[in-house]
């Protein structure tokens, strides 16, 4: 574990809107703050922009953050922002090279909380083996926001055996979870307002990028397709797949990792896992015929440890997901037609 | 000027939570709206990431626009967002080819409004010659946000003859400013509540990228710096120049390219115009022996009409910008202590 940078004595607390102005204060925070944490040789630059080299394809992708709260077990909003990026990037096959930063701020956020913020920012960067290049701190009125907001945006680097897209999935294709779900939904749910109940239920927020590098490395070509289960959990990948796709998707219940407790608490809160959003699982869709092969080395892998095959593709119910549960009897599993758990991420 | 997209009929006014859940609203929103707006190739695949390829040296830039209004005199949210960082690629030396759009809405956000945001950001983006290839929609509760908050990153290639840095700045330079400085910010304050008044004044935002590349193409590495005078004006600028660059900066209020009316406006509303936000003016550090040549070429360009040079680098009063007045006197240009005029963008 790094240690924590520890804070600087600010002459403030809190935010203010002088924070975002681009004046003195602006400067103080960054140059005392902001820089002192995330330092690195493009960083420092300060200029408006960071210049680099890389060779070969590249990816690049975009989120922002705006989980509620901020602060949760497993984690905070600081190390979601720089995962989850790192995350889409390594779905499309690519090793996070280079991040941006960008804040929203909200009028009379604690310092105190963006510093932990920041140092949680640089570690999930460290283990990632990830830079924070260039970045932008924007300052609104109380009530104009909800504490912080963050937007980070990722390169990566094409790992060159790569090739994932939609257009390489055919029937009979190996369906796999990465590992558990619906984690970081009950984790963010247990700590909402209203809804606090006892459990050790943590977020699985971590960077998939190392575990990526290595199944493209083993299998390369063969990994079909790669998408994390962020907003909307399992079921929405799965449909996504199978309508974009065109194309059907089988998957046994049974099969399906989840953890007791978390599926206790889902049963409580009337939220069906399928749906709860995860931070640290991806869906691999993958030739058939590795499917032994990628299952040992996903289960060597600390961040994959229960995964499962949980079905296949198939060339019938065309756009549709069926499950077949535990007790026999199959059903439609529907894309999300509202919102269950807003902010989640 | 391009035709705008007609907004297709949608089965909502205004943006819900569940157009952010990752569910079908968000599908719908995205499919039916977001990509038939900007689509391109590397957007219509529709993954976690875009994956593409670019020669040579790289830029990568960020900025969240949280201006308030949303619309006013001259643009709107959205042309800024993509104005605002090609323009930061651009100070680099380098061409924006590739943008992020990331979205935060306020739940109850006129549907109508996005739509004019999506097609102002799609026709920005034709204007500098750039793509949206990835993006993100998040959507927070009532009173947790502000309307729409929007989040560009831009990925650029460095103009193989640009050395744009600091250092690069030597006692002597010439300091130029590239258009009439102060529209920006008085057309937002023309607009806030409470400080309406009768003017024509509209903001200056536009795209510099191909004013600079003319710059670069006929000058190379004597343009030593760039950089545009956004939040804070061009004192900010020349105030970072003086103290990051540890250098002294003197400028002639009598050559500070100033229109009437805004002269007359930042005069009732107390505000020194120097301090005052510009989207479409940068400060240009050059070596002093082209000053001639540049200013030529600067001021047949449409986005430079009003160019002039305002002063020099001095290996005087280090760290401080020195002004000297219209009736002869000199005095410090500070750096802006606090918040002069909050979400100017």
């Amino acid at each position: 574990m790094q240690l924590s940078c520890p804070m600087p004595k600010f002459d403030f607390d809190t935010i203010n809107l002088g924070h975002g102005s681009g004046g003195v204060l602006t400067h103080r925070l960054l140059n005392s703050g902001v820089f002192t944490v995330l330092q690195n040789d493009l960083l420092n630059e300060k200029h408006d922009g960071a210049v680099f080299e890389l060779q070969g394809k590249l990816a690049f992708s975009t989120d922002s953050y705006v989980v509620s709260p901020i602060f949760f077990p497993g984690g905070n909003i600081g190390e979601l922002a720089v995962n989850g990026t790192v995350n889409d990037l390594a779905m499309c096959g690519a090793m996070a090279k280079y991040l941006s930063l960008s804040f929203i701020i909200e009028e009379g956020f604690k310092m105190k909380d963006l510093w932990t913020i920041l140092n949680s920012i640089k570690q999930s960067c460290d283990k990632a083996n990830v830079q924070i290049i260039t970045g932008d701190t924007k300052v609104v009125e109380k009530g104009k926001g909800d504490k912080i907001f963050i937007n980070t945006s990722g390169i990566g680097v094409l790992h060159p055996n790569a090739d994932i897209r939609l257009s390489k999935i055919k029937t009979g294709d190996a369906i796999i979870v990465s590992n558990n779900i619906a984690n970081h939904g009950i984790a963010i749910m247990s700590k909402r307002q209203g809804l606090e109940f006892e459990t050790d239920i943590k977020s699985d927020t971590t960077n998939l990028n190392f575990t990526i590098q290595k199944l493209i490395d083993a299998f390369g070509e063969k990994i079909h397709f790669l998408r994390d289960a962020t907003r909307g959990g399992i079921a929405s990948v799965l449909n996504e797949i199978a309508i974009d796709g065109n194309m059907g998707v089988d998957i046994q219940e049974k099969n399906i990792p989840l953890n007791e407790q978390v599926n206790g608490a889902c049963e409580m809160l009337g939220l069906d896992p399928l749906y709860v959003a995860n931070e640290g699982v991806f869906i691999a869709i993958i030739d058939a015929t590795i499917q032994n092969e990628v299952m040992q080395l996903l289960t060597e892998d600390d961040n994959c440890k229960n995964a499962k095959v949980i079905g296949s593709i198939t060339n019938e119910h065309i756009r549709q997901v069926i499950l077949q549960s535990k007790i026999g009897g199959r059903r439609v599993v529907n894309m999300l037609p509202g919102e269950q758990l807003p902010r989640i991420c």
